[in-house]
C-alpha cells in the first residue's frame, strides 16, 4: 500500500458549487449579510429566558422534539399565532405553523416541495442573494419583476403573467418579499397588494410571501400579510427571528395550509431544528417581544442615518438612494461607470465589505453600478470610517465620486 | 372572484415523499428513535454553561457564524480535537472540522457532494433507517453487506467490490457505523478495521465512517476510528452530540479532508447551524464531558439489562438477541412467522412503539422477524410493562411467544 493521498475528485457529480475557500475573518468594516447590531441583543433577557426554561423543561432535551412533535416547540408556535395576529394580520393556530432552522430552511422546504429542473418562477427583479442563488442551482428559470418604490410593480407582474401563459408556462410561485423588501428596503402598500392577490388567483399562481424583515419597521406600521388577505389559502408564509432578536440564533417559521405543510414536513428530515433555541426564544418573546423590537428599531435607524450622512458627505451627488421604510439595509446607486462586483474587490482589500449589487438582482446591467450596504452590525464610528475608505476606492478605481461632487454637494445642503 | 381554496396538488414535482401526518404524540411505551435517558441530561451543568457563555460572549449572537466563522463555533471544534485524539486517535486541527446541525445535516452534506442520481454505495446490511431513507430518496443503488458479531463482514465486503468491479461499477462509498453498530450494538474490532481500508485502498472507494454511537460503550474502551487509521485520507468521519448529551440538541460535526470539507461548505447554505446550541456545548463539554459520559452509560446499561431480562421473561425462547457492547437499542429477532411491519401497526395501537426491522436493513426478508427496540428513553418500569404488552400483541397477532416458551425459558434460567 502506498500512502499517496486519497483523490476524491473523480467522484464528484456534476454540477457542484465551487469549493468554499478558507474563513480570513470578518472585513474591519463589514457592510455585508444579515448580521445585526451587537449591542442590541437582548443579553440579559436571553439568559433569564434560559435559565428559566431549562429549569423547569431542561430534561424534556433527551427527546427530538421535546414533548412537542416535529412542528417545533410549541411555545414557540403559540407565541407566533398571536405575534402573526397582532402584526400581520394573520389568523392561524399553533398546527399551521413549521419551526425551520432558520428561514433559509423555509426557501429549501418550500422549493423542494413545489420545483423541479426547468421549472418557471416569478421573484422581484431586485431580491435576496440567497432565494435568487437557490433557484439558480435548482435550475429553475426566473422571471424577474421590477420594482418600485411600492415594491413589486403589478403592471409588469401582469405583463409578465400574460406573457407566461401565452408560452404556455404555469409559474410555480410568486415570491416577494413585501413588507421591507431587501434590498430595497420598500413596503408594498395594501392596495397593491391586493393587486397581487387577484393576479395570483386570476392565474392560478400561488404566492411565497417572505415576510423576514417585517419586524424592523421605522414607524411601526405595516399592512397586513398576504397570507392574511388571501381568500382561497394561496400563499405560504415564512418568516424569522433573525432580525428581530439574532441571526446565529437559527429560527424562522413556515405558515402554511396543511396541503402544503405536510408536504414540508416530509422533507424535513433533521429530527427537528435545535431545541434550546427554540425554548428560549419562547420564553423570551412571548414577554418581551413587543417592547424589545421598538427598542431595535430605533437603534437601526440611528445607524442608517449615520450611513447616509456619510455617503452624502463622502460621495455626494455620485450616490443615489431612497430612504428605507425600515430593515438593515441601504440599496446604493453609484455613477454608471462603476462595476460593483470590481469595487467589491478593491474594498476588500482595503478593509471594507459591500454586497455587489450583481449577486441580488436578476438584471446584472441594471445592477452594475448598485451595490447593498448593511449598516446594522458596523459601530456609528466603523460607519463613517468605512464609507470614507469605501469613496477613497471608488475614487481610486472609477474616479467618482468626484472631489467636486462633494463639494457641491456639501454647498446644497 | 370566489373563494375556493387554493389547490397546490397540480404544481406538486414528481417524486415527493407521502405527504406527513399529523403528530399525535409519543406512544405510552416508547422505545423509537433516538432519545435518551431525561434523567440523564446534566440540566444543572447546561444551566451553568450557558450563563457563563452568554454573560461572556452573548453579543456575537448578531453575528451569523459568530466571531468564528462557517465551520462552527472555534471553542467546540477545539474541544472535539481534544476529544477525538482522546477517544478516537483521531489527529485533526480546529480547520479540519465543520460543525453542522446533528449528524443528519452531514448524511445530507456528505451525499449531496458524492452521489448522483444511479450511483452505487456499498453500506452495512443492517444500518440507520436515517442513512438507507436518505439513499433511497437519491435514486442510489445500495449494496448491503451483511454483519456478524464484529460488524461489517469483510469476505462479504470483498466479493461485492469484486462483483461490482467485474460490472465496471465504482461505488461512490463505503458507508459504516463501525462503533456501536445501528442496529446491531456491535464494535469492528482493529484488525477488521485495518482490513477494511485496505480494501477501501484496493479498489479506489472512500469510506464514509458514521461514528454516532461511538461515546456509548459500557467499558468506555473502543478501537482506533478508521479516520485514524487510514493513512490516504480517504475517509470522512462524521459524530454528534445527540447520544452523548442530549438528542434535541442539534449538533453534529464532520472531520474530512479539505478536498471534501471545502465541498460540502460550500453546499451548506443555511448560514450556520445554531450558535446558542454549540456555545452550550462546548462551555459544557470542555470541562464536564468525560465525566459526565461513564454516568449516561452505566445509567443506560441498567437499562439494557432490565430490557433484556423484560424480553427472556416475557418472550422466553422466542426472542433471540445478542448483549450488545454499548449504545442505546437491542436489535431482537422474533420467531420467522412475525411480520414486524404489522407487529408495528398492533403494537402502536396497544400503546407500545416499535421500529420494525424491514426499516433498518437492506434484506427486507432477513429483516421481516426483526426490530429495533430504544431502550434509553423509557422507565425501568415503561420497559418491563411496554416488553409485556408487546408480548400480549405478539401472542394475540402470531401466536408467540408461546406460553410454554416462557415457562421453559424460567426453567432454564
Amino acid at each position: 500500500m502506498t500512502s499517496a493521498q486519497f483523490d476524491f475528485a473523480p467522484l464528484l457529480p456534476a454540477g457542484l458549487p465551487a469549493p468554499a475557500a478558507k474563513w480570513t475573518g470578518l472585513a474591519k468594516y463589514s457592510f455585508v449579510g444579515g448580521n445585526n447590531d451587537p449591542a442590541e441583543v437582548p443579553v440579559d433577557g436571553l439568559i433569564e429566558a434560559v435559565n428559566a426554561v431549562l429549569k423547569r423543561e431542561g430534561k424534556t432535551l433527551a427527546t427530538y422534539g421535546l414533548a412537542s412533535g416535529p412542528q417545533g416547540y410549541r411555545p414557540l408556535r403559540e407565541f407566533l399565532t398571536g405575534k402573526l395576529k397582532r402584526d400581520a394580520g394573520i389568523d392561524c393556530v399553533a398546527d399551521d405553523i413549521l419551526i425551520v432552522s432558520g428561514s433559509l430552511q423555509a426557501l429549501d422546504l418550500v422549493n423542494q416541495s413545489l420545483l423541479a429542473h426547468g421549472d418557471t418562477v416569478v421573484i422581484e427583479q431586485d431580491t435576496y442573494q440567497g432565494s435568487l442563488n437557490r433557484l439558480i442551482r435548482l435550475g429553475v428559470n426566473v422571471v424577474g419583476i421590477p420594482l418600485d418604490d411600492r415594491g413589486m410593480r403589478m403592471d409588469a407582474l401582469a405583463e409578465a403573467l400574460a406573457d407566461l401563459e401565452r408560452r404556455r408556462i404555469t409559474p410555480k410561485y410568486i415570491y416577494t418579499i413585501p413588507t421591507v423588501q431587501n434590498p430595497t428596503g420598500t413596503i408594498m402598500p395594501e392596495g397593491r397588494r391586493a393587486e397581487l392577490l387577484k393576479l395570483s388567483q386570476q392565474y392560478g399562481v400561488p404566492i411565497f410571501e417572505d415576510d423576514c424583515y417585517a419586524d424592523l419597521i421605522w414607524d411601526g406600521k405595516r399592512p397586513p400579510a398576504l397570507y392574511a388577505m388571501s381568500n382561497n389559502g394561496g400563499v405560504i408564509h415564512i418568516g424569522s427571528f433573525s432580525k428581530s432578536i439574532a441571526p446565529a440564533l437559527r429560527v424562522g417559521f413556515i405558515v402554511a395550509p396543511w396541503q402544503m405543510l405536510s408536504r414540508m414536513l416530509a422533507l424535513k428530515t433533521d429530527a427537528g431544528s435545535g431545541a434550546l433555541e427554540q425554548m428560549v426564544l419562547a420564553e423570551y418573546c412571548a414577554p418581551h417581544f413587543t417592547s424589545h423590537v421598538p427598542k431595535l428599531t430605533r437603534g437601526l435607524r440611528a445607524k442608517l442615518d449615520t450611513l447616509m450622512e456619510a455617503l452624502n458627505e463622502q460621495f455626494g451627488t455620485a450616490a443615489e438612494f431612497e430612504d428605507p421604510k425600515g430593515g438593515i439595509f441601504l440599496w446604493v446607486k453609484l455613477p454608471d461607470n462603476v462595476d460593483t462586483l470590481k469595487l467589491y474587490q478593491s474594498a476588500l482589500a482595503a478593509g471594507v465589505a459591500i454586497n455587489p449589487g450583481p449577486e441580488w438582482s436578476t438584471d446584472k446591467a441594471y445592477a452594475r453600478s448598485r451595490l447593498r450596504l448593511c449598516f446594522a452590525s458596523p459601530s456609528h464610528e466603523q460607519i463613517r470610517e468605512g464609507v470614507a475608505v469605501l469613496a477613497d476606492v471608488c475614487r481610486r478605481e472609477f474616479g467618482v465620486p468626484a472631489r467636486s461632487a462633494n463639494v457641491e454637494k456639501r454647498t446644497r445642503t
